[in-house]
């Protein structure tokens, strides 16, 4: 029913127009009487808006014992309500020339639809229902849950670079529900109710615990009337704040390996646990600097251990920034044929070491910025990137204005404070190092 | 305060007149009209009792986010009542010529006092006393968080080998109280409370829930009226059932390496997930002799690894049989002088599949039964082993059949039984492997 788009918190290029402002998006704010936060972001390149409304519940908000239910959820509100019968919302937002889908993280719950500017009102119509009067029929909540659990069993299941993420997570996030799989443990998936789902939406689901967010052609003067004649309508609820669980800090390396038949290539993985967003602004900055000074084809590991060493044939990073709790920080390696696993991951551990030993020169700092800065343009220029980007943000505990100036901020990153980062969250035997094997290779 | 005697699980040997019965203890069991069982163990030898008391409640049953909380209660119960002020219980049973003590695990909790016949009827009082009204000041409650934490920073934070097995059975059991430690998390023992604490005495110290086992020169007729004019005062009350979360099986293999200074010898470890003797009694009696025939300077791993193949200092085998989910089977060995973790893993794994490919002998098998019902005559004799084995038994759900029978029952095992555990439970790696490394060894 529902077309995924990514169960990750994927860190979006930050959209931007560094050099005609400081700001990013110049999005519009207000809020709402009933406390529901309303953001537009004016984006009048075609005549179409992307809608989105955003919880500040996920995964991470579910008792324990339960797991899979925020993201089941997710897939019940299209399940009906009064006046959009169960598996016609997508329907009616094709029949606009539209598109819509949703998603799940540990942090929030996220609902699109890209439509017709002039469908706009209709949208918000319907996912003001959504929001507090949902009326599955039990036979559907049946039927779906055997859905959530078939896509466990496809994505999950049935690929071990993702049974070796979860099992990563697990170790590297003890007693927090980061460490749980957002989609749900199968033994917990097979209990998942009507009664838990319905909890879950009478607790977290009210205007004054989601976020709209507009990108695109209108305006926060359009959008203000049909957003108080609409979310305006459904009164303020008593929402708890997110109590999630401590996680101790862990000493020791803890490695993982899956080895089976039906992996078809090796990989080596490290996550790592660093700083949010939220949690640290400015070590989150050289983060994401180091996601492109580090990954990627003109990253330096990519040009040590693909381009020089030929030891692997891609190497990549990824930073995760936008969390309510810790972040993670990942590399990822593929050896070249005939490499082995572990002198890879001597060479990429060498690799950072020296990388840290020398530093990186000022030039390539301001290039890595410049880069991130103008590759931003293109996602500013997307219809559904600014309302995404957005998003994440505010979901995650940022402020519109920590979103708006945080391209202009990496300016300030000396590149002493980058291998700084480098060598406190990257240079870590403490995180969980990965090993995908294609066969039944012992150590 | 409390001299604590070990927080895990230990399969105690079974006491066995297994030349003189079928059963071991032909222990007297009743129920008082509250729900509250009782056994007696009568032991003639001296004229002294060990009076327990056993709650089906431990670490196991404590919601989410406050790990801790059963241990911590467990101390708070020398912390007051109306007639025995905060501190004096032990030092009451002390001045008649006895000791007592109480330890905490996953799936219950004990408390214990071994003293003079005579005095059984006082002890008795006030144990009762404490299991419903408990009065602490809450400032002895701070006191005794400082207690505790202390308690966790001497005997975890300052043990790698501890630390070590936290880090082994968070990896073990995935989303299951068993892979949390009983004494709590730091961060969350920093906030344990008297209200969590409160919450957790009245939800489970009910008399209903609780099992009364005396061992030693008394009967089941002498105890009754006692039992009645004391805990028979209390009423039953509403206990939940035991809801664990359902814990995942999770494929590939999971090392964990600590390697600090501070470690003076290291030493390799491989815990792994089996039945407990709840939900499998044929398996269980099969890993009971496998620790037996395995571990032990008699065990075929001694006598391979440290006295033929000297490459080992100790090799050691221990099956945690008593528990209500999953039980565990550990493998330990220390290498000896200059032999490397690596090696000695490769030899262990190599000794287990000899042994799995030439099976046992059925003498081998006949001695190791008879090793252990001989053993567990001295547990018989001892005052309070017996009511030790027989309340580990009935909290973890056995029934005192399966207790009284259980040395009787390793008569029945072939020597394929057991090879047959060997290979299914024990060859395995799924488990998790721990290596503890003197220095700062780079794997």
């Amino acid at each position: 029913m529902i077309r995924r788009v990514s169960f990750l918190l994927v860190f979006l290029a930050w959209a931007a127009t560094a050099h005609a402002s400081d700001k990013v998006y110049n999005a519009q704010h207000a809020t709402l009487d009933n406390g529901m936060q309303v953001i537009v972001i004016p984006v009048h390149r075609t005549p179409a808006v992307t809608h989105m409304v955003w919880y500040m519940a996920g995964a991470a908000e579910e008792p324990q014992g339960i797991s899979g239910t925020a993201h089941f959820l997710e897939h019940l509100l299209f399940k009906g309500t009064p006046r959009v019968p169960a598996g016609k919302f997508s329907e009616i937002v094709q029949r606009m020339g539209g598109n819509d889908n949703a998603f799940t993280s540990w942090d929030y719950t996220a609902f699109f639809q890209t439509v017709p500017k002039e469908k706009l009102a209709d949208v918000m119509a319907m996912e003001a229902e959504r929001m507090n009067d949902l009326t599955p029929k039990l036979s559907d909540v049946y039927s779906e849950k055997q859905v959530v659990m078939e896509e466990r069993r496809q994505n999950i299941e049935s690929d071990p670079g993702a049974l070796l993420g979860e099992r990563m997570r697990q170790a590297l996030f003890p007693n927090h529900p980061y460490g749980r799989p957002i989609i749900g443990w199968m033994p917990e998936m097979q209990g998942l109710t009507w009664v838990d789902s319905l909890a879950f939406y009478k607790k977290w689901y009210a205007p004054n615990n989601a976020v709209l967010v507009i990108s695109g052609d209108t305006t926060l003067e359009e959008v203000l009337p049909l957003a108080n004649s609409t979310y305006g309508q459904l009164k303020r609820e008593d929402v708890p704040i997110r109590a999630r669980t401590a996680s101790p800090k862990m000493d020791g390396t803890v490695r993982v390996t899956y080895a089976r038949p039906d992996i078809r290539e090796p990989q080596w993985i490290r996550m790592l646990r660093v700083p949010s967003v939220r949690q640290d602004t400015k070590s989150s900055l050289s983060l994401s600097l180091l996601e492109d000074l580090l990954g990627g084809n003109t990253g330096r590991l990519y040009q040590d251990l693909v381009v020089s060493q030929k030891l692997a044939s891609n190497v990549d990073a990824a930073y995760s920034g936008y969390a309510w709790d810790d972040a993670t920080f990942t590399l990822y390696a593929t050896p070249a044929s005939g490499v082995s696993l572990e002198k890879l991951e001597k060479a990429v551990t060498e690799a950072l070491a020296k990388i840290a030993a020398h530093g990186f020169t000022d030039d390539e700092i301001k290039k890595a910025v410049g880069r991130m800065q103008d590759s931003a343009v293109y996602a500013r220029d997307s219809l559904a990137g600014p309302a995404m980007n957005v998003g994440y943000g505010i979901v995650t505990g940022l402020t519109l204005d920590d979103i708006e100036t945080w391209p202009k901020q990496l300016e300030a990153l000396s590149k002493d404070d980058v291998s700084g980062a480098l060598k406190k969250f990257v240079i870590s035997e403490a995180g969980v190092t990965g090993w995908l094997l294609p066969e039944e290779k012992k150590r």
